[in-house]
């Protein structure tokens, strides 16, 4: 076993399937080419077909859609252990902006080495099928509270649905996590504007549910802001091993 | 090569990947259980862990999700050739209901059925992960369209991107096609008011773009809807097979 074994992309697959020494040996040779970007440098253009997709390692990306108006819609963060543009690697042609919100480190990952690895494990392809699913489930979560949740509960599941995900990883907890964006990013990610995510943060504050600052989301009452959110994490499949 | 091999989910992978013959052969062997569900009928409900997929054959089905307070958000629609729940096999817990619109036919595939016809076949999984990015590029399509998209470019996307899809299994033209939804469906899928689903589509006709009538959607003016949406359909992926 190599030292990519406790990379976050491994910890996240392993939610899914206990991997054996040879399916670890495949996912060791994905990480070969190791990459890194610096913030706000755009990684793959919308438009562009450019056959490469990305492990991230370390660091937070946003991935946006910029309507043909100027306006930006986030789709999705990407945190430790997530795919970037594994859509783009498939479909030819990128629906979608990457760029990093920090400093951040990548594997790049071609076609043909999916390819390949598929080839030597299908469970590695059930795998990342099942992670391409989780992924598409939380931009159908996204989906759902930009169509029917008020701002208040929007943010919560928002923040919620991001401290289990890097709880996955090791990185958040029911007591919080290390949160790099902005409020441009949650206004641009939940349909509201700067001034109303604001007033919304603030009145999360002031109900003692959670508090946003100096790049830090602490829970408070853990519990509360789920009722609000109304928030139900199945959807992130995280509770163990399907495939033993 | 069997009579499945003209299946509309054969078609369509085709548009990704050339099958051999072997391939065919076990796709072939996927179409085993057949079976029918009746207009209305809910075939797997939010939150039953039922490892159960479908690929349909025939007729129309409508995911869905239920928010708490009985709002419904449509998240998309299944035509012949797409699968339905295959989040549902991968994710352990289905995030969302299908309802069929009309009488519907599809065929049965359990987890294992997947895992083997992978093992058999990786490119199949390529292609089936072709597929499902497919699907998530119009969840995020979607997405924007609520977040930044006016209702007249929401419905003529909409319109749009359902005479693509039905064209590449030979149900759609750029003359229109068949189309089994209600005004209420269009109203639960784009986030408007059954009253406003109506005002726009009188809109869309008075300016000779598309007329909605009778189970029949016609295009008038193809291009014009097109600039209307400004409808790219790269995100669809339909230009020819990638995997020769």
């Amino acid at each position: 076993m190599t030292g990519e074994a406790h990379s976050p992309f491994i910890r996240k697959l392993s939610a899914f399937v206990v991997l054996s020494e040879s399916e670890l040996a495949v996912l060791a040779r994905l990480h070969r080419r190791r990459r890194t970007f610096a913030a706000g440098q755009d990684m793959v253009h919308q438009g562009q077909s450019a056959q490469t997709a990305y492990i991230l390692s370390a660091g937070w990306v946003c991935s946006y859609k910029i309507q043909p108006d100027g306006a930006r819609q986030i789709v999705d963060f990407q945190v430790p252990g997530d795919f970037l543009g594994l859509r783009s690697v498939l479909l030819r042609t990128s629906d979608h902006s990457f760029e990093p919100i920090v400093d951040i480190e990548a594997v790049e990952v071609l076609a043909h080495d999916l390819l390949d690895a598929f080839a030597q494990t299908p469970r590695l392809a059930t795998a990342i099928l099942w992670a391409a699913s989780r992924d598409e489930a939380m931009v159908v979560e996204h989906l759902v509270g930009i169509g029917r949740r008020d701002a208040g509960a929007r943010m919560a599941h928002f923040l919620l649905e991001l401290g289990s995900r890097l709880a996955l990883v090791g990185m958040g907890s029911k007591k919080g996590f290390d949160c790099p964006l902005t409020q441009y990013h949650l206004a641009d990610t939940l349909g509201l504007s700067a001034v109303h995510v604001n007033r919304v943060l603030r009145q999360l504050r002031e109900h003692a549910l959670v508090t946003f600052r100096n790049g830090r989301v602490s829970f408070h009452d853990y519990e509360g802001l789920v009722k609000l959110a109304e928030f139900d994490p199945a959807y992130l499949d995280q509770a163990g091993p399907l495939l033993k």
